[in-house]
Parts: structure tokens; sequence; C-alpha cells
């Protein structure tokens, strides 16, 4: 089945930190349709092993695929992490698009001494996909990374400021700030993170450049659609979000990322 | 199939924290053998609905059935909330043992006012299990229940004590312990809390009495044993683990909880 323009775009999570993405994607393409999906009956992902990750990772992209849509974005980074190829081999010629990719450009980009520091899941900082991505953009370019799982945990029960998140943060990141070769670039690794902003920026201090990669994903997406003629050009676009457990979770943590409030009847539940 | 004396005791938790209980478990039973599956790659269960639980909790009781088990353990106590009426009833006459009720005898045992607080996972407290199980032994106990999801998360992160894990118990029990009518007991309702039993007692102070569900579940299984003559009555028991997805992750993190060390290649990786 050649890819339509008026399908929508399938955007794939193991839960709600996806979300974040999905706000990116919509103000770049206000007229595109959206379908998201989020695993939230499997998460976290952050703390599993690559080949449980890859399968959750197909069946979604599978289930995506199978209600229509023109591309798929892999919004997790764990996910992102271990199965763009795989899903990519698997959904040709659809375009998948991962955050990992574009958050490796627009660090690379900003970075003035060559030293980007990462935060991720342990999944993610487990598999290197980052430091990897970054030394095939610029080899010169050296990588720091850090596994704050407990980030996951303080985003989801809201607790996103205040000296609790920030004991956390710097008991994460001091270690690596507090160091004389010291990065220049922090490249928040995990969707939630971008949650916990206002600590982790009192931690690193005004001089570190914060990049997340929610925003150079949505380029890349636009990007990749216009080259391949599948964008749309003109209307308001829809989202459908799709859950795989608990809607009511889904709705009431999900606000906290989409930036938005949600209602748990806007989420459809869909078994695996 | 009758059961026979010689087989194991099959003991089920989500991941790791059931390991407390099967320490308690090999204490009260040590001629026993025990294969003890974690769930590992669908934790956590604590923030799941009650009927993905229940799916996965008849899946993994049904591998240890197969495997030939004399008497099933639910060490999770969110899999205990809501799914031991449903593993009874498809197991029998395999007698099914969970944390909840031996957890909600010993509380009501040791209250002195009649107020028992729990703390728990977000889906062990919205099943209300526990509030059920004390009002049907006593029904003049009142019963408070928290969800404190962060301390699963800190328990596995290893940072079970110092000023983090401190902060976190204050914000979560302060409000329940600083009011007039205070409990006087608090039940330990996830097999992860008793790994932060001391930034627990700090904030309670001593004349709270901390009751974990643990060595009242192994008690309660050695006498539902020797009812049924189904007790080992001599010998050196033997553990086998079984673990749905990382082996690594399962030693490195699982040996807080069992008080031993693990390693990974003690544990067989299981497909559920």
């Amino acid at each position: 089945m050649a890819a339509s323009t008026s399908v929508p775009i399938g955007v794939f999570d193991s839960g709600v930190g996806g979300l974040t993405v999905l706000r990116a994607l919509r103000a770049a393409l206000p007229a595109e349709d959206f379908i998201y999906l989020g695993d939230t009956a499997r998460l976290p992902y952050g703390t599993k092993s690559a080949g449980t990750v890859s399968r959750y990772a197909i069946q979604a992209a599978d289930a995506l695929a199978a209600r229509g849509v023109k591309c798929l974005v892999v919004a997790c980074n764990t996910a992102a992490s271990v199965a763009i190829p795989v899903l990519a081999a698997r959904l040709a010629p659809m375009p998948v698009i991962g955050v990992i990719e574009p958050g490796a450009e627009a660090a690379v980009q900003v970075t003035r001494h060559g030293h980007v520091a990462v935060i991720a899941t342990e999944g993610t900082v487990r598999g290197g996909a980052y430091p990897l991505a970054i030394a095939g953009i610029a080899a010169r370019v050296t990588t720091t990374q850090r596994a704050c799982p407990l980030f996951v945990s303080l985003a989801e029960e809201g607790w996103t400021d205040g000296p609790i998140a920030e004991a956390i943060a710097r008991r994460y990141l001091e270690p690596l700030f507090r160091t004389p070769s010291a990065p220049d670039t922090l490249l928040l690794g995990c969707t939630h993170f971008p949650a916990l902003i206002a600590p982790i920026r009192r931690v690193t201090g005004p001089a570190v450049t914060i990049v997340d990669s929610a925003e150079t994903t949505a380029r890349a997406t636009a990007a990749r659609l216009v080259q391949l003629g599948l964008a749309r050009r003109a209307g308001i676009g829809s989202v459908k979000l799709l859950a795989t457990d608990g809607p009511e979770r889904f709705a009431r943590v999900g606000s906290i990322f989409s930036g938005e409030p949600i209602a748990p009847d806007e989420v459809e539940l869909l078994d695996l």
C-alpha cells in the first residue's frame, strides 16, 4: 500500500514521556494527524534488556502500521537506542525516525568544547547508542554518560521541582559537572527528563547548554516528510491516543508531559 | 497429579522485592526447595490496572504450576491484592498464599489503639485489599492508606538511606503521622519497602510498630503445608531463580533484597 499524505503519523513510546515529542511534532506539523501509542502495560523500558525492548517495539510498530500510518516516530529513547534498525527494515519503505540521531546532531551542533554529557535510562546508557551516534557525526566530541533512573519515577510522581528533585539531581549530576574538564552540553536522553529541567538547570548552572531531543526530532520528521512528498499542506490535524493499560493513569501523568490536560475518555485501550 | 512433599514451593513476584519473602520462607522452611519467579520483563505491577496484573499473575502461576510446585506463594502485594481468588480457583486444590491476609493479621494483632497505616504501590492502594482484609478480621480497626511509588525506585537504585531517602519518607509519611489521631502501626504493603526501614523508622519515631508481611507470610505458608501434610521434614532445601528479563539486573538489584549476593548465572531466563 503506497503511503498517502492524508494518513496519520504514528508516534510510539513506552508510556507518557513521549508526549513531549508529540507536542513538538504538533507544533512543527500542525496540519498532520497523529496516532500516539504508549505501551503503559509494560513500561518502563529503561530497566529492560535490549531483546525484550526490541520485541515490544516491534509489536507496537506493527499495531500502528496495521492502523495505517505514513511514518513512525520512536519517541522512547530506550526503544530508539536498540530497535531503529529492525523497525526500519520491517516497515520499509515507511520512514522510521528515532530520537537518538536528531538529539546527537543537536548536541554536536551546540557543544563549544566538544564534551557532551548524556543522561538517560539504564537501558539507553547500557546500549551506548548516543556515544555511537555522536562519534559517527563528530569523532572529536567526547561523550560522558550517566543513568538517572530515579528521574523517571520522580517525573511520573509529579515531583518535578523542590528540595527532593534538586537533591536527586545533585546526586546524579554533580559528579559529572564538578570536574575541571566538565561537559559544556547536557543531552536529555529520556523523554521524562524535560519535566525536571528546573532542578537540572540549578545543578548544571547557566553555562551548560541543555539539549532536549523532542524539538530536533520534530524538525527531522518534518524534513523527511517534505523530502518524501508525504507532508500535509493545509488543515488542522487531530490526535488519537492509545495506551496498553490504565487510561486514568495515562491521562493524569500524561498531562504533566503533554502540556495540556488529557481526559481519561480520550485514551483508547489497546491490547498488544 | 497429587501433590507430593518432595516437590518445590513456587514463589512469584513482579521482580526482586519478593526475595525478602523468599528469605523469610527459607528461614521458616529450611528443608524445602523453592522456585522463585520474578516477572522482571513486565515490572512494576504497582502502576498497572487490576486486569493487566491479574493476566500477568495467571501466566506466572501457570508457568510455575507447569514446572511442578506443591504450593504457590504470591509475594507481590499488588498481584496478591487483585489475583488471589482467581489464582486459587485456577490452581485448586493447590494452596495459594498471598501476602495480604498474613500482613493484615499481623497488623491487627499488634495495633494498640486500632489504627493501622498501610503504605503500598498505587495499584495495591487503589484495590483496597488491605483495608478490606483488616476490616474482615477486626471491624473496629481503622486503616489509612498511602501510595509511596518512589520508594520502589529508590530501593531498586540502592539509595536505601541518607538524606534523599529520608526526605522522600518525610514527604510521604509525615502527613500520616503528624496528626493527633495518628496510626500506631505501619504495615509495609510492598516487598520493596523493608529495604527502606531506616529512614521510615526515623520519620515514624520509635512508638510506631512496623509490620512487614514477609515473616507472617512465611509462618502462614509453613502452617498451611503442615496442615495439608505437604511439609518436608528433613534435608537442606535448594533455590531456583527464574526471571523474565535481565539476569544481570536481577542479580545486582536482587542482592539488595535477598540478603546475600546473587550471581547472574544463577538466574534462568524464562519467557512468559
